[in-house]
């Protein structure tokens, strides 16, 4: 006899928790995975030390911020904390997830926990409001944890950070080519502003400033 | 005889610095300027007591910040500062300027300085270069001092403190039908991203994510 609460499928368990200096390694493998992805590997020229000297200077939120998604095939210990405490969510999937990349992107051996996914963020700011908001810089799931609601995450507990603190809006990217995200960013309750167009000064364009007058 | 010196035309003499909390009400004022120049008044809901609050709340440049242009008929004088040294400059016009909105915008009476524009960045942040850079959320100038280089000087200073700050970009963004706009823009060394949208989440949409489970 088969008890009605006995598991079926797959159980995975996953937690968005606050990632810390130590993740910087999983942090610079996951954007140039990325890259790869976005092909576009030859716009990429970030390090390790680059992204420890210039991520968690900062109290969580007040500047650049990244929640770290992380995957076990055992429960997470529900553990309060006073900057964040991590979401917790219980999955049951068809299949088995392989994950070819596990042995690199282990965060807890111990524990038999991968790192899958990350967001970056930080405050921005609207004029028209008077209110601070969040601008998402990145959100990514490596590939073999996609189309498992991974994502949806992610961008909820961004949502859900900005609504706790009194924020107007998140705001983010798209290419206008991408429209599996398009359609998964309006069902996530996005306007796609169509007339803006995104301005970039950078390179030697950027630097000739340090000799303009005014 | 005339010397060989002497100023032919208006000479008009501006400054761009750093605001603060008193200058509050004239940024109020610039941002509802905007708001009608771009026919987006339904969007505008700031008042000065919700700019009071989230702005100021950091060191200049760590978060939100505001330069001021402000116009004299006299000199400024020359004052040094460890966050920022003003930025000075003469003109010669051919024409006077005639300022309608003097009174409201006059920032120091007893030197007859008038505020003319204002920008407001941030920092924002690039993974691929592992670098801090800044944000143009707003650059505003009063129709009366426009045509004349100040919008210029104010990207020209947000750029000159990007470098100086070893930021890796300055970035912002334009409507696409803002011909002038994006010429100017592009006259000042900047790309014009096509295939990027902005996605925003806001109002009734966003609010609703204090109520969802992960």
């Amino acid at each position: 006899m088969v008890p009605e609460t006995a598991p079926v499928g797959y159980p995975l368990f996953s937690r968005i928790r606050l990632a810390t200096p130590s993740d910087v390694p999983f942090i610079h493998k996951l954007i140039h995975q990325m890259a790869v992805f976005e092909r576009l590997t030859h716009l990429f020229s970030a390090t390790e030390s680059g992204l420890a000297s210039t991520l968690f200077n900062s109290p969580p939120f007040q500047s650049f911020t990244v929640f770290l998604l992380e995957i076990s095939r055992s429960p997470f210990p529900h553990l309060a904390s006073s900057d964040f405490t991590p979401f917790l969510k219980t999955h049951n999937f068809d299949l088995p997830t392989e994950d070819p990349e596990r042995l690199v992107f282990t965060s807890d051996p111990g524990n038999d926990v991968v790192v899958a996914g990350f967001v970056l963020f930080f405050p921005n700011y609207s004029t028209f409001l008077a209110k601070p908001g969040f601008y998402i810089e990145d959100i990514f799931v490596r590939d073999c944890y996609r189309r498992k609601g991974f994502g949806r995450m992610l961008l909820t507990a961004v949502a859900k950070q900005a609504v706790k603190m009194g924020y107007g809006r998140v705001e983010w990217v798209v290419l206008d080519w991408n429209m599996n995200a398009i359609k998964f960013y309006e069902q996530m309750g996005a306007q796609i502003m169509q007339e803006w167009r995104v301005c970039r000064l950078t390179g030697d364009a950027l630097q000739a400033y340090s000799k303009v007058n005014m």
